[in-house]
């Protein structure tokens, strides 16, 4: 990249480190940046330099949060009987974004995966159990992704959990909405059907 | 976005700023460089707050770099004998990355366009004019846009080089390689037949 000014240079290197970026998007990005504004480049430089100070993990839901305890788990307006377990904080934002539920959250951190030698220690799974133990939770909701390792270790916290006498229920799987029955994979359109619901 | 840690929001207002990048991949983005290597992360912030700072444009070229005069103006073993004119630094790189061109550069930063009341002095026509007056320079090659504004940008530098008795080429529009002769729009297969080479 001898036609790349070194500064520029730098930018593209450090940016095609991110997923989903290629050399010919980072480039593209890198010189838009070269024109932006420079307020805007000096802000976007100035959120990731302080992102990993500000950051902390909430010590009740396990979630990426700008505080601690996170805003989810102090907003008193949030029912505190149902709690729905989530793999990642990205996921957590994802539900949250669908303005369809106002329980609380619970964070894995990632799922069970023995083959990477992920078990349930590795996993935010005993500050899950904790937060049941008082019995204030009436529902927890696995809403693991519908993955192998997903699956798994949605069958596993349910093991764990049903003793506890907390309801322990799965998100729904199909299609998806405006998805197409002919185009659907097998594997979603069985769990379509089987899932189905009287209208 | 309640859902999104504070810090986290402020990277992603930051991020879709960029060309390209919406929302949902500016989340995942933000999300991946809060679980990504801390020293990923500020070599990021670094390289992005420096960047304006050591970009400097060229003062022969008008190419933005690292120095002045540039790497490939300050390069001796180039041929100083052409010239390919660009519309910006970006268009220079891309040839530069092609590996067929020997010679230098000269930046217009941008193109013709009088209707958004751009004219030959908002672009750096007199440097170019400059450059040429000295007589060293065998041939300018125009490598603008193939689009209205980057041909009419031709046409001008074309109408004010020649008098100069320099040579004056436009590089060639044609099929791209790998492209496909059926679904070619009749712009590019039109400028390929006129274009047409004995074998």
């Amino acid at each position: 990249m001898a036609s790349v000014p070194a500064p520029l240079a730098r930018v593209i290197q450090e940016l095609v480190k991110l997923p989903g970026i290629g050399e010919k998007t980072a480039t593209r990005l890198a010189f838009h940046l070269s024109r932006a504004e420079r307020r805007d480049v000096d802000a976007l430089a100035g959120a990731l330099s302080v992102l990993r100070d500000e950051l902390r993990t909430c010590s009740l839901c396990c979630a990426l949060a700008g505080s601690d305890p996170c805003e989810l788990c102090g907003d008193a307006q949030r029912s505190g009987d149902v709690l729905c377990v989530v793999e990642e904080s990205a996921d957590l934002a994802a539900v949250e974004r669908s303005g369809t539920f106002r329980g609380r959250y619970h964070v894995l951190g990632g799922t069970l995966a023995p083959l990477d030698g992920i078990g349930p220690d590795d996993l935010q799974i005993a500050p899950l159990l904790r937060r049941l133990a008082d019995g204030s939770v009436r529902e927890t909701i696995i809403a693991t992704n519908p993955t192998t390792e997903g699956e798994a270790t949605a069958l596993y916290l349910a093991r764990l959990i049903k003793p506890l006498g907390v309801r322990v229920t799965r998100i729904a799987h199909g299609l998806p909405m405006g998805g197409d029955v002919e185009y659907a994979d097998l594997a979603t359109l069985g769990k379509a059907l089987e899932g189905r619901r009287e209208m």
